[in-house]
């Protein structure tokens, strides 16, 4: 798939992502294909890792702490981690530094952050609804982000050219951008991200050894997600606590009814219950 | 995608499908793609679509009843109504006359049909695992088959010709053929496909309509089955209540030790139970 050709170029003299896997190694990537003229740090903890990554040409250099020079910084580490290292780096940045991320819970890193940072400083909460169930850089996809939406989380103290800035960001990368409360954006996720994976893990972990030669599509289909890592999802769904428990209590909620109409062999209410789940299916398209 | 040959010619003079729909529609494809020199007769309650079948080249000829001189009989009809439907056409067919099926579910097909059938007419129970959301012939594919599983569930009646004649005429379709009781189908198929269906509508009918817009490609793959017809879905799974319920409380389980995990905050437990349902599915290709 060619990429298109962003409609503006980005205005940045920088930009450092903490954390090149899957996520931060496809927006270096995008940046790439998008023809972004500045310079691409990679920052991480292991180096050879990141050796790798500008080997293949994802990044222009690499740094085991965010440069103090750096006025754009994506953290795209795992959503404990986000919080501590934006606070950390903020301490050594300059005025004019923008920080933001690409995790999937975003109160929990905002309430961390909020009265933290020195001023002049901005952090704004992000969430690119993309990825995948693999992991490293080696997948990363210059289109990973093309036509998907950018969750911005902005409050009552995010400056509004900064709050621009950030939008440019992901809209270069080729997103749609909107914004939510963070706390609107925490429950919707629970719902449509975080709930499906622990009941795509819940399933696949109920089959059988036995079983599972017999596992045809639609069961691959529903448990692809419980594939992603567990050292990227335990800190999602512990971050996101209480929304998580209330999705959860919807799933079983609706479970318990099938399973009632099955048990009393009410075809009915069993129809009901399909009925809705498709109607709903069915308006998501692809 | 081209189909390859099939490496023997199937030593059948007609077959007849009775429920002309996704399933029987590919089987229809699949045995013209693969030069059957036979008659395919198409067996419905709608000669209107079943027309329209025949001018798409599916079948030869159209019936609103199983013509009495057909030898080989399979019914793609929903799992409530195979059985009735086999034991109305046996009464009027000839000795020699095999009947299978495509249904989802084996053991009551079977319970209900046994000792009902005339002398030379046999029934041999079927579950080709292959499919689609999607509904009707226009969705047939002559390739849904090629290499897929096929389950046969004989039992000690079960003359050994015409378990081979029912073998031969799935591998002509391209598929691996495999036997098994219809007990034990039943119970395996609980786990991959049933619960799996039960679960997705859960997931799918516990969305808000607030919330579907953010919907992203982990929403979408663990709830695509939703989208299965209730006609279809209804009957499977009352027709296997005992084996889905019993499926349906692993799953609960499963759910609530995430659900615990998560409420005190147990991220080692959460962990291990993650990495349990990333190891299942990893084990299954594709």
């Amino acid at each position: 798939m060619g990429t298109p050709p962003p409609a503006f170029q980005l205005d940045e003299p920088n930009v450092a992502i903490v954390g090149v896997g899957l996520i931060g190694g496809s927006i270096a990537a995008a940046l790439k294909a998008r023809g972004f003229p500045g310079n691409v740090v990679g920052v991480g903890r292991n180096p050879a890792r990141l050796q790798g990554a500008r080997d293949a040409g994802l990044i222009d250099e690499i740094a085991t702490t965010t440069p103090a020079e750096s006025r754009f910084v994506v953290y795209c580490t795992p959503v404990d981690r986000i919080a501590a290292q934006v606070v950390g780096d903020a301490a050594r940045s300059g005025p004019g530094t923008l920080m933001t991320d690409a995790g999937s819970v975003k109160g929990r890193i905002q309430n961390a952050v909020a009265e933290q940072l020195p001023a002049g400083v901005t952090f704004v909460g992000s969430h690119p609804l993309a990825g995948s169930e693999k992991a490293g850089w080696e997948h990363a996809d210059a289109n990973l982000y093309e036509g998907r939406m950018c969750i911005l989380t902005p409050d009552e103290t995010t400056p509004a050219l900064e709050l621009d800035r950030a939008r440019r960001f992901w809209e270069f990368l080729g997103m749609r951008v909107v914004e939510l409360s963070a706390e609107d954006h925490d429950r919707i996720l629970a719902m449509t991200s975080h709930v499906p994976h622990a009941v795509a893990a819940a399933l696949a972990g109920a089959l059988a050894a036995s079983e599972s030669p017999f596992a045809a599509t639609g069961f691959r289909d529903t448990t692809r997600i419980a594939s992603g890592e567990p050292e990227i999802w335990v800190p999602i769904l512990l971050a996101n606590r209480d929304a998580v428990l209330r999705g959860l209590d919807r799933v079983r909620r609706r479970l318990e009814r099938i399973h009632r109409a099955v048990e009393v062999d009410d075809a009915i209410e069993l129809e009901r219950l399909l009925a809705q789940g498709k109607l709903v299916r069915e308006g998501l398209d692809g």
